[in-house]
C-alpha cells in the first residue's frame, strides 16, 4: 500500500477498533470502579495535538457524567518553573498515543511524586507512560503507521467514553451507544468518501480554513484543523463558534472557508449564527455533524448521523474531516501519507 | 485622527495606563485581602478574545504566585448542559473589556449561584459584568476607540499583576516592577515602531503565520495571533512550541512565517528547538522576546528589554507584535483601524 492508502484504510479501520473495546469492558470497569473509590477534588490532563483534543473531549465528558472538573493543565509549571505538577487527591492523566512523549511522561511522573493518583491513557501499553502510571486505560488501535493520527484519536474518545460510561453507572449505556456509533460509521463512510470528493475540489485553492463549533464538538474542530494542517499544509485554526465573533471573523472572505460542526443539542443557535456571519462575510461554509441540515446558507453539507446517545457524536462528527484531508491533499497535489518534517513519535522538549 | 492613528495612540498609552494602574494600588490590596481571607479551591476563569488570553497570563501568574490552579473554564457547559458552573469554596473570575459580554456575565451569575466567590476584571466599571460580581478588578485603561483591544489587554495584565503580588505579598516588587515596564516601553517603543517597518515589508505577501512562545509567554503568542488575525486578515495561529512539533511543523515552508517570543526563563532551550526546526523548513523566523538574539539563524529580530521582574516579561513582549500588525495591514493596503465584520462589544450568544 502506498502511504495515502494506509492512511485511508487506518481511517476505515475505526469501527473495528471501537469494536474492539467494547471487549475490554470488563478491566475498564475495573478501573473505574479504583477511581471511583476515592473521587478526585480535581482532574489534570496533558497531552499535545492530537492527545490534547482527545482531552478536550475528556473535559466535557467526566464533567457531564461525573462532575469532575478538568483542567487541560499546564506542563511548563512543573517542568520549567519547578512548581508541583498536582497535589494529594487529585487524577492526573497522561495522554499520549506512543505512550513516549517525553514532556507528558516527566509530567505524569511529576504528578505522582506530588501525591496524585495517576492514568495513562494510551496505545502504547509497555510504554514510559504506561510505566510511570498507577493505572492504565488502553487504546487498543493497533499499530498506527500513519503520521497523522486517525484511529488512535477515536480510540481514545472511545476508551474515554467508556471510563466515564462505569464511573456514572451509565456502562451499559454508554457500551450500547459506542457500538451503535460502529455500526453508523460502517454504513456512512463509503457515502462520506464519495461526498467528500467535490468539496477538497471546490476548496483546493485554500490556504487558510477555520473550524468552529461549541460545547462537545469542539474537539472535533481541533482535532479536524490538525489534520488540515499537517495532511493538506493548510493553515487551519480552530475556535469555537463564540470566540469567531471575537476578532477572527475579520479576516473572513471568499478565500477563507469555514468548516462547522453542528450538533443536535443546546449548542445549535450559536453554531447557527456564526455560519451567518461567515456567510454575511461570502466565505464559503462547510455545514458538517449530526445538525448539518440546519445551517441555512452552507455552500457544502457533510451531515453524519444522530445517535441515540449525543455524547459519542464527536466519534463520528470527525470522520468527514479525515476524510476530507486526504481528499483535499490529493486535490492540491500532496501526498496525505507522508507529511513533511514530521516524525511519527515526537520527541521535542 | 484617523482610525489608523487611534489605535496607534492607544498602542503608545500603555505605559500610561500602567503607571495610572499603580495609583490603585490600595484598593487592589483591599481585594487580595478580601480574597486570601478564604482562599479558593479552584480558581474558574471565563473570558473571549484578548480577555482569553489575559486569562493564559492570570493562569501562569496565580499559580506561580500564589499555588492556585486556574482552570480556563467551559462557559458551554453550565450555559447549554445546564451543569453547575461552580462550587462554594471556588473563585471564579469573569474577564470583559466591556463588561457586557452576554454569556460571560451569565456564567459570572450562574458561578455565583452556584455558591463561588465571584470577581470582574473589566475595563467596564459601571458594566453588567461588575454588577453581577462580589468583586471588581478594574481595569482603567480609559475608553478604547479602536476594536483591536491593545491598552486594555496589557492593562488586564497589570490588573492581575498586582492583585496576585498582593495575594503572595509581593505587593511592592510587582509595583516596582510595573513601573520598571512603563519606563522600558517609553524608551523602546519608538525605536520598536521603526524596526516593525522592514518586517513589515518583507513579510507582506504572508498569509498565514504561526506564533509559539512556552510558559507565561503563550500568552502574547495568542494575543499576537489575534492581533494579526483581526487587524491583517492573516491567518495566524498560536501554539506552544511543543505543539508545533506534534503537527502543525509539517506545514512549514518559505511561505508561512514563524514569530517566536522567547523568555530568558528555563523554557529558553524549548523555544530555540522550535525556531531550529522553523528555520530547517525554510520559515522565516522572528524571533522576539527579551531572549530574542538567542534565536540563532532568525530571519528578523525584535527584542524587547529584560525586566527586573521577569514575571512582567508579557507587558513588553506583546508590544512588537501590536506595532507590527499596524504596519503588516498598511504594507498589505488594509486600514488596520477599521477591520472587517466587527462591532465594538461582541454580542454573540
Amino acid at each position: 500500500m502506498t502511504p495515502s492508502e494506509v492512511l485511508l484504510s487506518e481511517i476505515r479501520a475505526q469501527p473495528e477498533v471501537w469494536r474492539a473495546a467494547l471487549e475490554r469492558r470488563d478491566a475498564v470497569a475495573a478501573t473505574a470502579a479504583r477511581l471511583a473509590a476515592a473521587p478526585p477534588t480535581l482532574v489534570r490532563v496533558a497531552g499535545h495535538g492530537t492527545s490534547d483534543h482527545a482531552a478536550i473531549y475528556a473535559s466535557y465528558l467526566l464533567r457531564l457524567l461525573c462532575g469532575w472538573t478538568v483542567v487541560r493543565d499546564s506542563i511548563s509549571l512543573p517542568l520549567y518553573y519547578g512548581l508541583p505538577a498536582a497535589k494529594p487527591g487529585e487524577l492526573a492523566i497522561g495522554i499520549s498515543q506512543s505512550g513516549e512523549t517525553p514532556d507528558v511522561v516527566e509530567w505524569l511522573r511529576a504528578a505522582k511524586a506530588g501525591g496524585a493518583t495517576t492514568l495513562a491513557v494510551t496505545n502504547g501499553e509497555r510504554s514510559a507512560l504506561a510505566d510511570a502510571a498507577d493505572h492504565l486505560l488502553p487504546v487498543g488501535a493497533g499499530a498506527e503507521q500513519s503520521i497523522a493520527a486517525t484511529k488512535t484519536y477515536t480510540g481514545t474518545l472511545v476508551a474515554f467514553a467508556l471510563l466515564a460510561g462505569a464511573l456514572a453507572g451509565r456502562g451499559d449505556q454508554l457500551a450500547a451507544g459506542v457500538a451503535e456509533a460502529a455500526d453508523a460509521a460502517d454504513a456512512t463512510l463509503p457515502g462520506l468518501e464519495r461526498a467528500v470528493e467535490p468539496v477538497a475540489e471546490a476548496l483546493a485553492p485554500a490556504q487558510r480554513m477555520y473550524l468552529s463549533a461549541r460545547g462537545l464538538e469542539l474537539a472535533t474542530a481541533y482535532e479536524i484543523s490538525l489534520k488540515l494542517t499537517e495532511v493538506c499544509y493548510v493553515g487551519a485554526k480552530a475556535m469555537s463558534a463564540t470566540a469567531m465573533a471575537h476578532g477572527p471573523v475579520a479576516a473572513l472572505d471568499e478565500t477563507l472557508p469555514v468548516w462547522l460542526i453542528a450538533a443536535r443539542d443546546a449548542t445549535l443557535p450559536a453554531v447557527r449564527e456564526a455560519a451567518q456571519r461567515a456567510i454575511a462575510a461570502r466565505a464559503p461554509v462547510v455545514a458538517s455533524g449530526a445538525a448539518a441540515g440546519q445551517l441555512e446558507g452552507a455552500a457544502h453539507v457533510l451531515q453524519t448521523p444522530a445517535l441515540g446517545e449525543p455524547l459519542l457524536s464527536p466519534l463520528l462528527s470527525v470522520l468527514p474531516g479525515q476524510l476530507f484531508a486526504v481528499a483535499l491533499a490529493h486535490a492540491k497535489g500532496i501526498d496525505p501519507g507522508a507529511p513533511r518534517h514530521l516524525r511519527k513519535v515526537t520527541s521535542a522538549a
